[in-house]
């Protein structure tokens, strides 16, 4: 990590940027509003750190020892990342709410749902058009019968995007789908399961979109934020990390189909600067719990929720079980705001 | 599990009480404000239900298929129970602050604390005099030191609590230990390291005074519930469960000790009658995350919260990196009440 | 699933295909040397077996309820699967043993591995050229040098394999390395991390090349075989199943890397009739742990082994501390014949 | 740690301890064949070892970092202990095989199981009278009907012992029962559920006879480790540790009742001088793989395995599911004695 100094020019910079370079690595220029900070991707003991501390404009070069740098709070200079999509703030004073359908099953059906999640508060509208499903014998989502089906139920999610006055995100589950998925939504989801299939983190990093990407039920916080460096290192930083529950433990029922790990939420925020969000649908696998897990994350201090809503739950293809419905979304935007402010007001910290 | 008719006389129950005893097992009576239940505790195949049920005063006769019958939400009639101990309720409207130093070191120590905690609004004191801990070869509180050494932590604590006007809990840690502490606590605490250990839940259920019944590290919630039995079956139902984290998973860090397994608390309710409280000291096992372990608690609907608090915690002899003090306390006290009104208030359930 | 009478005719197997088919279905024919069984792939409420079981040549027609179906016991008569690459057989009485170099390094660096694992006994060849890594910053293989690399280093795989008289094996990472490890190895290997990903299970099963498929250390035995039936499902039976470990689970040390699920051998050979092997090395992590390990491997059942070699361990850009030498393969290779005679002698079943 | 000089006399010894004793601190004093080495009971910060290694005879004085000391490999000076009862040497070359009944149920189905093991070749006897069990509502053992019923039941299974030449060994489950136990068995056992149950470990080693010690389900190896070390503390180094399985990990079945961790046999043998056996009828929680797995566990160097019988297990009052019969512990006795010599011949270490 090289920190530049206050009025280092960009020529200084850029002469770093060839030095490391030269070394066979990549550099990662990451301009702050108070300074201007060069990661570096690749083996460190290949670059001599001695040498950039002497390269003019430069105030300090050091090796970084955590296998996540580029994602580091410290190489973030210390405050959180606000990412930007249309009028939504991620990561700022407001918790996000991101809602929909688990399956886009057809025009109707997700206009329908975008209404309702719309009306009860709300921000970002969410879609599934390629399910990962743990049965092959299962429904797959519609991306599943064929290109134009997976075209048309990406179209809808768009259209109901502008027409709601919502950004939209849906899960990516294969290299394939790439350039497809990213002609039509405004954030890209990386699935759980995905979380450790770095080619297609760098597929999807190199779209330079926003991305969730979410926490594998068998990864630790370390792993999980050493795999969202595949993405950062792409020179994409518009990483929106989400928890989603880690494997159960123990013999017999603990009664939720994953744990939710609430404590991921502050400690991802002490060690990096990525904003954090929480997804309790697939956590609890229950629609009862879904309320009180979202009051937990919020005040645990997550920036927003990435909740499965259905106008009807019963109907649903997929994860019906655990689907709420527009009511009950409304009710957990309320009880969000408010446990939000008090969650954010602490005088020590 | 016998339910009475709701004019059902004292003979009528006791004679089916008399009738469970006929067949080698235990009766328990459970008299609500609207109905009597008699439950069987022990094997109910070597039960007549078709024979019970055409008894005088019997309202309905069957079995209960759950490992935990005595502590199920059907036995309880559906209501929660509010546990009474001095001025406190426990289980009710308002969430309860337990809190006090981990080891009792001294009595100037104990009662600096008592004040601070008093002061920042806990209703219950909390101190350890016999700790269990990993390493032989550590400091295992005052009462390790001798007879005359535990009785006399233990008579400061009641002491303490009688000054400051607070209830008073500590933690049990082997048989030999009962009698002694039931002497001088309103509350015996049951740690998570005994929570298999069926002898002492026997024992400790035996002297009639309420109990905080920590859930086991490796334990699934069903195992938790099926071993507060054994304290039900005493026919103690004043039992205080209590999540505290249960063993991570994965390779690499998740940076707490434990995970807090917040979803155990709605869950827990929705299966038992008896009130949930968390301990999110031994959970996180770092200072930082108290705050926010505590607002997520709360949130998700935990009755109380159990932390460790020392006016120095760089001072303490056991889990100094876990303790905060008496004005971290304050935040918490503040931000749970709020973040309680908050969570309560729903209208669909 | 649908077993046909034994001397059904082909235009009656035939037949009873179309008509699942007609019902949107994909059928999955199996034809064993004592009978013919034919699968449902998809979802199975929307056949009538009813109507199946009344079609000529049928003998019964039932739905089958677990979540695999095409590689459960009872869909393969009972049989244990043995599959053919090369000379080498792969389940039958023998224990196969694959070593190599976890990653291909120089084509010098592999033909010495080679060569010292062929001495040692190993009768199939592993080299990695694509690396799944933790880090971003690690060496990713030659693979991540480029298409050229990537091509030279699994030429000089199939070129040793050839000239050592051994059938290759390599792990492929993503999609769009299918059709080039395809033209190279004679076994295509899919990891742990990629589990999984769906999309890269059905691209890989239809080049039509055995399969080594690994569990994931997130993974339950129900779910590996779950997704292994992502695989037949496109009619690739020669799916060789692996069991690497899972992740550890507690607070302190157990000093490896994952927990070898060494059970899961037997229960597998219980729910499965495709063979089983085990990969000791990034179970244990560490190279003196690795006779042991592969020792009760072979003990539980296992059909082989998967082991990473190196003539220097010390000297390897990846996993250098899990590596062993030619000399430590020998004696394991030697240990499982006699142990695997052992173990396989045994009346009572 | 203080290793004496090859020639020091007893008074050194007795003046190193004294010195020790004199920081408030106990010492352990183990004599070996070839050196004398004392450990330190208790916060070694408290000892000067600068100030030992400058008494006369000693010759290396230093801290030892491990959180076990006692029991570590170093402190038994790199050898493997060997423990003696009665004509059997658990620790030594041949796997030692203990066998027996969950619960002893009767006089005549103790006898009868005893003949059957001791004719297996089974050559230690195990019983059950006071059962740790999940449900108050199960049989509990006969140590639940009474002090006599248990007195009696611990009666019949010294003279089973006698009466076929094999020692016994029977868990205790509470503080209250180590007296009675103690005076009829060769062998007491500390179940899983009781690893952290400090009290009970110092009650129960002091009794000076030899401890099957067996890991709690959620604990690491570092944890069970250390817990051995309270009983070491008390001078009892007859240890023999067990592994029985730890929780399950992940969504879904494994179709096991818990994850037998068969690395922990070879990572304890470098971490500690004590023998480990291996308890493969818990982990399994069925009879179908009791084989595999106790094959699997001599493989991995177990010194012996824990294994419940039943003449006809059906009958059993408890763990039915997972008892053998006495031929099929015959065929574990044969194929333990060839693995363990195949196991165990090996050049490179």
């Amino acid at each position: 990590m090289i920190i530049m100094e206050k009025g280092a020019t960009p020529e200084q910079v850029q002469n770093v940027a060839a030095e490391i370079e030269r070394c066979g690595l990549k550099a990662d220029v990451s301009r702050g509003e108070f300074r201007t900070v060069i990661g570096v991707v690749g083996d460190e003991t290949k670059v001599s750190f001695s040498l950039l501390a002497t390269l003019p404009g430069v105030k300090e070069a050091r090796m970084v020892e955590t296998p996540y740098k580029l994602v580091s709070r410290e190489y973030g200079n210390g405050e959180g990342r606000i990412i930007r999509v249309g009028d939504v703030a991620i990561g700022g004073e407001e918790p996000v709410i991101m809602a929909g359908p688990c399956a886009i099953e057809s025009r109707q059906q997700l206009f329908r749902i975008a209404e309702g999640v719309k009306r009860a508060g709300a921000q970002i509208l969410r879609g599934g058009v390629f399910k990962p499903r743990t049965s092959v014998h299962s429904f797959q989502g519609l991306g599943a019968l064929g290109a134009e089906e997976a075209e048309e139920a990406l179209f809808w999610l768009k259209e109901a995007g502008e027409h709601f006055g919502m950004p939209v995100v849906t899960e990516i589950r294969g290299e394939r789908q790439v350039d497809l998925v990213a002609r039509y939504v405004d954030i890209i989801q990386i699935g759980a399961r995905n979380m450790y299939n770095q080619d297609l983190l760098v597929a999807v990093a190199k779209k330079g979109k926003p991305v969730i990407f979410k926490r594998h039920f068998g990864a630790s916080v370390e792993e999980f934020l050493s795999f969202s460096e595949y993405i950062a290192a792409e020179g994409n930083k518009d990483i929106i990390l989400c928890e989603r529950g880690i494997v159960p433990v123990g013999k017999g029922k603990s009664f939720t189909r994953y744990t939710l790990d609430v404590a991921a939420v502050p400690v991802i925020q002490k060690e990096s600067y990525l904003p954090v969000i929480v997804d309790p649908s697939h956590a609890a696998g229950r629609r009862d719990l879904i309320y009180s897990l979202s009051c937990a994350a919020i005040a645990a201090g997550a920036s927003g929720l990435l909740i499965e809503v259905h106008y009807n739950p019963a109907e649903a293809l997929v994860d019906a079980q655990q689907m709420i419905n527009p009511d009950e979304l409304g009710e957990i935007v309320e009880a969000s705001k408010k446990i939000s402010q008090v969650a954010r007001t602490r005088v020590t910290r």
